[in-house]
Parts: structure tokens; C-alpha cells; sequence
């Protein structure tokens, strides 16, 4: 079992580093050659990988509106633009602190130490004190952290953004913009703490010994969550599900912009997992990373290939759409153990059964009515929860009762506040836009612009005319 | 005030970073512990940073290709490339060394060290060393540089790079390539160096104490400043300013497209900023990094969410590409000082406000008829403007006084040369395209191609008929 | 000469290092200050730089699909995806032992040290101590490697996904789903490895002294050799050559997609040549790799502007596709040797005179019939051909008879093994889709789907009337 003796530090930003690398931690002082240019590494390594995990919000927002209908593509760039900025100040302002502090330290945080999640009082000091030219004493900073205060708070609130960025593919074409960002205030200000604070945060998951590396459950389950009970309130879109039991096709508005999108989040992913070993300042914390890597790349290429294969032979054809959403729940599967380091062949099997349980719940949510527009419960949710009990089979410290126990804990939570918050917006401010303007389009009605103005195009209204002639 | 006495040796690549950093650099020794790998790192900052900085270029190239007419679409692109080719060899042969060179020296240089900007003699030394397995000293590099000068040279060539970038927006859909094409060398191998001199090469405005750690003034306004003069010099495209006082709306004709250049420019800003610390070989530059980097993924997140606020409640409306410019404009304010530790909240009120003022200028150049196709004008130069200006309360070294004074020479220096260039360029190679042409795109009749052949398309005559008539 | 004694070691990773870098490898140890941090440098190197030559998959991506017809958009992107992921993997079964291990311990591998190309046994050894908190000896690993396994095989992996995206490209539009990733297994499991084993494996090349820094020939040439072997055997697209003599124009489909493909692999490449120094563990190095990235991207800038002089002049008009090609040529002709530090400006001219070949051969091949859809072969073969070739100006190792002995051999395997695979695979599965399924696109037929659907689009028809209404 994981020896959480040692581990259970609250309101320590270094907590999550000693708990997701575990192995690492409580050697890597002796590991380290250098304990300043350590620092160094382990910072550079938050800010260059976030960097590429930063840039998923692009990757997201390419694939959803490539995949929405034409005239709700340029609202949700919108929405995605906007949900970063969101989650980036309100991580800042409430949600890093939520999630690594203890309740009462956090409640009086203001009034001590200040507003906002800043540099630590040792960096503080030792930087002025290299402004003014005193004798720099580094020492101060490097025994109490392993990194800068700020790269961990960004490489932290790169992930948030993530999982806000979930939301909004699986909700598009039928959700109001406000009503939107009111719910991922609430995800990034109080959710996604909370599953954090239980988990990286050091809270009773982590007593119990549940295994997350880089956020299958913690991350993209959380996302999943939160879509599926929005997408359960506000509905599916008119039309898509026909009297007659059939699903009216949506096929993507713009299938290179998709494809962009998902090469984007493999991009992204590589920094996802390969930072989340939180260090890079030996040769162990150097090793880790590159297994990681590998292991990270082979699932999603897994995820592929798999579909690839069972596409020809399920559905008779070969479907692309399938296949992008293929490498996405490889990628998410691995998400939660790929720090192994023999058997490198079952990251390959690992994201193989990510992409097989991913095709199989997208038709299922077709058969139970559950309109994703991405197909983002199926490649976050649906593979995170595999991921998170394959974790089993790859890391000698994941019992599966106990991971069990992390995706019901997390999974209930989430759906539970998240069910009540877009049924509280959907009361005061309104979670749907109008029939008419859903018909329509929200580029024309919410930005009053149309997203390639100068293409003429063909819409698609038969969709709509069925169940709007049945409502009238 | 700044303590300029030992900084100002000129000729010295190492010299930017004495002055950007200032705090840092003077302790940097002592700090570093190893100084071997303190000069790898630091060169790996330059490289990868650069790098991100680099495909800046990608970033104008999507959002001007996706905001100009679809006649115009590829023309720009070529622009882009061309520009950044431009760039890239007319620095390495002029442009750097003009500006961190005396002059005098810079004159003899071919003679002396010889042609463009190369590896020191020291670096040539010792890798000839390692080349004939001689023993290797890098102590006659190490002693006499922090970096490897081609890692330096790199980070600043994508520099120059992106202020050229700036301009070709601003003139789209209606310049001459070619003519285009010449200003830009004229930027790169004089105006650029000069302004550059004059401050990150240790000129007047260095002297004096002029604060722009990034370059919100050296960059991004030398960029709006000369953009300006040609759009003024040019005039606004045909149609775009009705006789009746209104303005013919020109819609981006492919959204999703400006959104991903907007987004790769983000990405890009990382490195722009974070990279500027210049330095990465130890805690203190560590962590002045993250510190940058937190500061200016806020800022940008700040620009966006003010002009969402603003949208709704000055236009009625949301729009998306003003929110996409208050990204833009949120980052470009924060440039000249990001670089501050404690009161973080500042780089949300700065991004802010920088978001509103690019707001409040797109609006009034309509109003006084600057067709500025991309907005490049009001979040480059306007909110380059706020952000120098702001560096007074986030740096103590920033002074009213001196920061305003540098952007009044910077700006006269640039506006006035750059008038007489693009004055001079028009009289001999002619800076306008011909009305035929401007009407029916510069796709077709300059590169005799389409953006997108096999896509049926609305042309916009109307907008040419009024004036076109009149004229004739 | 290049002194091969002590490099012919074969199945060593690093052995790579040793022949490529050469100059390096030798003094390394003494130089690296800190063996240590060197480990973790070197492996870090490894990684982001190999993650930027990764995404060069979405920069063929993006190219290709622009560059077909929108009738094939989809699929391409599909051939992308597919052909990364079977690299991926079948790389990591089979293709990195085969380059980097004897053969008869390759035969050998699975039953002794087990499936597949995992981390040393060191390296299991080293984190498995440090997971079971037992002392952890790192001297193990740091003295038998220079770098993580997995780092580098990630860095290999990447390469040769790079040399299987050529090949989509050049055979677009007519060849079947399956055939095509057929012959990327092929390409991956056994012509790249025996090219690579000939070469950075240690074998003939090798030991004649062949020089090719980070693969002009190994990994652009034999993409290729490969490409040309295909288009030769499949034929020309219907109707693209005319009775007549004359060559029906297939424009871009969406030529900022084009453009943006082109500027990601740029973006890569800096990866690409950048970490090819495979090293990053002291001031030679970092100042190697300074050089490397400096003349890489002067390379690329004179391929661009030496077209676009030349367009002007040669053609009457500009053309942006060749100047596109102009970039990548010029790239793929500094790649056999950017590792030189004095006389920058010869990668100027090495990335011009690839530029000008590529376009002299873009014509060329068209005058031969030789029907390559985005200009692969005369960008990746003609300028990669030259590119190794040059390297005699730049590197004083490189012998101008042993380079083209190099050329030659590496072009005669690979071209006659791949005309074999190609033959086959045509006997059996079948190479080329139906007239009919050529005329109506890959998409529909293959894939079910369109790439735009709610664009209105003009179809190309008369290409296929002419050469069909004969056949019938």
C-alpha cells in the first residue's frame, strides 16, 4: 500500500508532487545533484509542458467548432476563449487555494497572506533582495520548495481549464452563453477544487491510497461528470432524436478544423502527462518523464488502431470521426497510470480498450438519447473511468476497491453539484436558448456574424421542422 | 532609479539582458551554481522560447488570412512567409548588429569579424577543440558569455520578426507586394535596430532609465507606429468609409481561422514574455519566469473577459473579434513589465484596461476613417501605449516622466521614418493596387489562384460600386 | 576522414549520438559538468524537442488536406493519423531494434530481454529502488547512458513517422485505405530500419564515413524514394495529364490550411535538427545546437525568398505553392549538415539552391508525367539529395564521393524495396480505388462523410471526362 504517512501535509503545494510520483518524492533530495539548478529544471518543466497543456484550450476549440453545424461555429470559440479566461483568473482568485489549502487557512487567506494565489514570502524576499542588490540567499526558498510557486500554480491551472473545456463541446448548439460561464465559475471556483482537495489536495481519497497520475478521474472524468448532468438537464437538440427512433445525423461542419483540433490535444497531452511527474531534476525524475512519454504516445496511437480495425468491421465502413475520438480515449485511459516501466506493451492495450469502450458508449448514447455533441462523455468520462481502474494493472500501489471507491466518491460529487447548479441557472438565468434561435444559429442571433460569411452554404432545416410542426 | 552606471557597455549581446533584468543580472554569478550548465540553460531558454516565438508568425498569418475578404486569403499569406524570410536573413546580415553594435564598429565589421551576425571566436575556438579532440576549455566562452550568441541572436531575429508581422494586417487587401516587401527590409535592417538601440542596445532611453522588459513600446507600438504611417499614407480600401459617414462592415471570412491565429499567438506570448527573463540558471531567474509567465496568461485572460462585460453592455451585443483583440490588447500591456512578485492582481487590471482601451480605439478609428483591417493599430500600438506607461506601478525602476518620453521618441523616430519609407516607396515602385484589382482580390490577379476554388462563394461588390462610380 | 574506430559499436542507443554529433560524443564526459543534470538534459532534449517533430504529423496533415481536392479531405487526414499511429507502434515492436541492435540479437530479443523496445534494465532497476524507497545508485544508468531509453527511442520514433508522412502525400487521392497502410508497415518495420541500420545504426555508411546530421537522406530522401516507387506503380490521377501534352491544374482545395501545415513543419523542424545534436549537457552542446537552429532557420527563409525572386522572374507571377515547397525544401537541404559555426551564411545558399531545385523539379515532374500531388518528391528527394551533397561544404568529415556512394546505396534499396512492396501489395489487396470512386472522392465512398458538408461546391468534372470517355 501507499505509505501516506509522511504524505498527509495539508495546504502544501508540493503535496500533489508527493503523491503522484510517491517513488520519487522521499528520495529525490539525495537524487538531486544540485538542489538550485533542481529548482530550475522543476520549474522549467511546469512552465514549458503547461505551455503545451495551455494550449489544449486551442486543440478543444478547433475540434468543437469544426464539428458543430456552421452557424454555431464561431459562438463557441466564443464560449472556449471565454472559459479560459475564466478559469484562469477564478483559479487565481479561489480555486488553487481551495484545492491545497486547509478550510479555515483558506477562509482567512485574504486577510493574511493576502488576495489571490501569489509568489511564496521567500520568493518575495529573495528576488527583492536581488533587485536591491543585497546578498541573495537562495537557501530559503529551495528548502521549503521544489519549484516556484507560480509555475505550479500554472501548470495546476492549465488542468482546470481542461476539464472546463469539456463541458463545453458536449453542451454546444443549445446552451446559453451566460448561463454557460456561470456554470464553469462554479466548476473551476468550487467543483474542481473540491475533487482536487480530496485527491492531489491531500484529502481522504489520497489517505486512502487512490492512484490518479495525471487526472483520468480527477481531470477528465470531472469534465464528463459535469457534461452528462448538463446535457441530461438542458436536453437534446431539436431534432436530433427522431419519433421514429432514429438519430438524425450531424455529421462535422468542417472535418480538417476537427482533425486540428485532436492533434492539437495529443500535442497538449504530452506535456499533460509528462509534466505531471512534477519533476525533472535527476535522472530517476528524467526517466519517469520519458517512460511516460512513450507510454502516453503508444495509448493514443493504440486508441487508433483499434477503432481503425473495428470500424471496418462493426459499422462497414471506416468512420474518422470514430477514429479522432479514438486517440482521445487512448489518450485519457493512460492519463491515470502511464508512469510504468516494464511491459511498456500494456500502454498499447490500455489505450486499445480506451478507444473499444469509447466507440461502443458513442452508440450507446445515441440509443439512450443522449445527445453529446463532441462525443466528449465517451472520450473523457467513459475512458477515464477505465483508466482509472486499469491503473491495477500498471501500478503496484492502485487496489481496485479503491479506485472503485475514487470514481464513485468523485463521480457522485460531481454529478450531484454539478445537477444542482445547471438546474439553478436554468431557473434564474435560463440554461436554453430559444427554438427559434437554435434553428437559426447562435452566430447570427447571440453575435449577430456568421462564421464564413462569404461561403454559400446549405442548411440543414428539415432537422428542426419535425419536432417544431409536432410542439405547434 | 535605475542603477545605469555599469550597464551601459555597449556592444554587448549580454547587454539586454543587464538591462531587462536588471535586478537579476548583477548577482547572476554568484546565484548560478554552476556555470557550465547555468550557459546551457540559459541558451535552452532562447531556443525553445524563441521557438514558440517563432511560430508567432503562424499566428498573424491564420488571423489576418481568416480576417481579410476570401479574395485576399492566400496574398497574405505570402506576405507572412515573405516577411518573416525578410526578416530572418536582414537581421542576421544587418539588422543585429546595428543594433547592439556601435557604430563605428558596425561599419568595419565585414572587414574585421566579417559577414552577418556568427558564433563568437571563443565559441568557434572551442568547438573546433571538440571538433579535433583537442582538450576543450569553455572557460573563454563561459567567462565572456551567459548564452551561446546564436541562441541570442535567434530569440531576437523572432523579435524583429513579430513587429513585421504587425504591419503586414494593418495594410491588408489593398498594398502591393512588392512595395510591401521593401518596407519591411527597411523595418527590419533600420527602424527596428535604431529603436532598438536606443533602448535594449543601451542608447539614451536606457540611459535615462526607460522600463520596457518585453517590448510593449519596442516591439509592438515600433510595429503599430510604422503600420500606422502606411495606413495612413495608403488610405482606407475602397468603399470601407460610406459617403454618408457610415463604415461598410468587412466581416472576417473565415472565424475559426482568426480564432486559431489568436490563439497560437497566446501560445507564443509565453515564450515571448517568459523567455524574455533572458535568463534561466537559477532560483532567482526561476522564478522570475513563472512570476512572468502567471502575469501575462492573466493579463490576457483579463483583456478578454472585460471586453466579454463590455460587449454586452456597450454593443448590445457580444462580439467575438473584439474579444478576440482583448486577448490581444490584455497581452501587449502587460509586455513592458511583467515581471513584478507580489500584488498579482495587477496584471488582471492591467490586461484590463488594456482590453478596454483597445475597445474604445477600434470604435474611434472607425470614427476618424483609419482602415486598419485587422485592429492591428488599436491592440498593438494603443494598448502597447497603456502598458509602458503602466510599468510605473509594477516596477519601482519605471518613472512617469521617462517611460512617457521614451514612447514619445520611440513613436516620432518610427512614425517619421516610416511616413518618409512608405512616402518614397509609393513614388518609386507605387504602394496602391489598382481599383480593378482591389475589387476583384489580389488571390487572383497578383498570384492567379483562389483561396478556395472548389467552394461557391458571395462576392461583395457593393462596397466598390458607390466610390468606383463617383470616381468615374 | 571521420574516425570511425572507436564508433562502431553496434547496438548501442547512443551510438548515434557518436556518429552524428562525432566532434561531441568524444569529449563529452569531461565537458558535461554534471553527469547527472547532463542525463536529465539530454533526455529532456529529447523530448520537447522530439514532441515539436511529432506534430510535424499535423503539419502533413494540415498540407495535405488543403492541397487535395475537398472530395478527399477527409480521408487524407484519416492516411495521417493512421500512418503516425502504425509508425508509432510498429516502431516500437519492431523497426527501433532492428535499426539499433545486431541482427542475430534482434531474432534473439524477445525471448532474452522481452517484447518490444522498453527502458534498460538499469533504468527498471533504478525507479524500482527508489518506488521500494531502497537506496537508489543512479551511477548504474549514468554510466552506461548518456540519455533515458525511452527519450531517445520516442526522438527515433518521431523520425520515422516523419519519413511515412511523405509518403501519404505524394500518392494522395487514388490510392486505397488499406493498400496505404499496408505499405507504411512495410516502410516502418523494415526499409527504414535497414536504412537507418546502414547509417545512425553503425553499419556500411557508416563506416565509409557517410554524413547525415539529422537525415536529408535517411529520413527525407527515403520518404522519397518510397513515394516515388508508389507513384510510379500507381499511376497518375485521371485525367491529370492530358492527351494533349498539356497538365490539368488541380489548385489547392484551401490553401490557408496548405499554409498553415507548411509553417507547422517548420515549427518542427526546429525540433527536428535542434535535438538531432542529441545532446545538451554542456556549453559545446548548447552552442551546437545554437548554430544548428540558426542555419536551420536562415535554410528555410532562403528557400522562401529565393522562389519567390525566381517565381517572378521564371513564371511572370508569383506562386505561393512553390514558394510553400520553397521553405520546405530549403529545410530538408541544411538537415544532412546545420551543425556548421562559421560562415553562416552558407546555410543561405544551401537553403536557396534547395529552393531553386525543388522548383526546377516540380516542373520537371510534371513534364515527366510523374503525377505527385503535393510536390513531396521534389521537396523531400531533390533538395534532400542536394542537402547531402552540400553537406561537403559545411562539415570537413564529408567526402563528396562517400556522400553520393551514401545517396546511392540508400536510394537503390529503398527504391527498389519499396517498388517490390508497392508490387505486391497491388497483386494482393489491390492498390488504386475505382475510376468511379476517383471521380466522386474518397470521402464519400470510402468514408461516408464530406469534408465541408454545408459548403455549396463546385465539382471538377471535366478532369475525369476527356481520359474516361477513351477508356469507355
Amino acid at each position: 500500500m501507499f505509505p501516506t504517512s509522511s504524505n498527509t501535509q495539508p495546504h502544501k503545494p508540493t503535496l500533489r508532487a508527493l503523491i503522484l510520483t510517491g517513488l520519487l518524492c522521499l528520495v529525490a533530495l539525495p537524487i538531486s545533484a544540485n538542489d538550485e539548478l533542481g529548482f530550475v529544471l522543476n520549474s522549467f518543466s511546469f512552465l514549458i509542458w503547461g505551455v503545451l497543456v495551455m494550449w489544449m484550450c486551442a486543440g478543444f476549440t478547433m475540434l468543437e467548432s469544426g464539428t458543430v453545424r456552421t452557424k454555431n461555429a464561431s459562438v463557441i470559440c466564443l464560449k472556449n476563449l471565454g472559459l479560459f479566461s475564466i478559469a484562469c483568473i477564478t483559479y487565481y482568485i479561489i480555486g488553487y487555494d481551495l484545492m491545497y489549502t486547509e478550510v479555515w487557512h483558506f477562509i482567512g487567506k485574504p486577510f493574511t497572506t493576502g488576495f489571490g494565489h501569489g509568489p511564496s514570502a521567500a520568493e518575495v524576499t529573495m528576488i527583492s533582495d536581488a533587485v536591491n542588490k543585497d546578498i541573495v540567499n537562495t537557501n530559503a526558498v529551495i528548502s521549503e520548495q521544489d519549484y516556484s510557486t507560480m509555475s505550479d500554480w500554472f501548470f495546476q491551472m492549465v488542468f482546470v481549464a481542461t476539464t472546463a473545456s469539456i463541458v463545453s463541446g458536449a453542451l454546444a448548439e443549445r446552451v446559453r452563453l451566460w448561463s454557460f460561464f456561470a456554470f464553469i465559475f462554479i466548476l473551476v471556483a468550487f467543483i474542481y477544487p473540491v475533487v482536487g482537495a480530496m485527491t492531489w489536495g491531500g484529502g481522504l481519497l489520497t489517505e486512502l491510497g487512490f492512484v490518479d497520475f495525471a487526472g483520468s478521474t480527477i481531470v477528465h472524468s470531472t469534465g464528463g461528470w459535469a457534461a452528462l448532468a448538463g446535457v441530461l438537464i438542458v436536453g437534446p437538440r431539436i431534432g436530433k432524436f427522431r419519433k421514429n427512433g432514429t438519430v438524425h445525423p450531424t455529421p462535422p461542419s468542417n472535418v480538417p478544423l476537427v482533425t486540428l483540433g485532436v492533434l492539437i490535444l495529443w500535442l497538449g497531452w504530452m506535456g499533460f502527462n509528462g509534466g505531471s511527474v512534477l519533476q525533472m531534476d535527476g535522472p530517476v525524475a528524467a526517466t519517469v518523464m520519458s517512460d511516460v512519454i512513450a507510454n502516453t504516445v503508444m495509448a493514443g496511437a493504440a486508441g487508433v488502431l483499434v477503432i481503425m480495425a473495428l470500424s471496418k468491421v462493426i459499422l462497414g465502413r471506416m468512420s474518422l470521426l470514430a477514429v479522432l475520438n479514438g486517440a482521445i480515449a487512448g489518450l485519457v485511459a493512460i492519463t491515470a497510470a502511464p508512469n510504468f516501466h516494464d511491459m511498456i506493451w500494456l500502454a498499447i492495450v490500455i489505450g486499445a480498450v480506451g478507444g473499444f469502450l469509447c466507440l461502443v458508449s458513442m452508440r450507446l448514447f445515441d440509443a439512450i438519447k443522449i445527445d453529446d455533441v463532441v462525443s466528449a462523455i465517451p472520450a473523457h468520462l467513459v475512458a477515464g473511468i477505465w483508466g482509472t481502474m486499469a491503473a491495477c494493472f500498471t501500478n503496484a500501489d492502485a487496489e481496485i476497491w479503491i479506485q472503485f471507491f475514487g470514481i464513485l466518491v468523485v463521480g457522485a460529487f460531481t454529478f450531484a453539484v454539478s445537477w444542482v447548479a445547471w438546474y439553478l441557472i436554468d431557473l434564474t438565468l435560463g440554461l436554453r436558448i430559444s427554438a427559434e434561435t437554435e434553428e437559426l444559429g447562435q452566430d447570427v442571433t447571440e453575435l449577430g456574424m456568421e462564421t464564413y460569411p462569404e461561403f454559400v452554404q446549405v442548411i440543414d432545416h428539415e432537422m428542426y421542422a419535425e419536432e417544431l410542426e409536432e410542439r405547434a
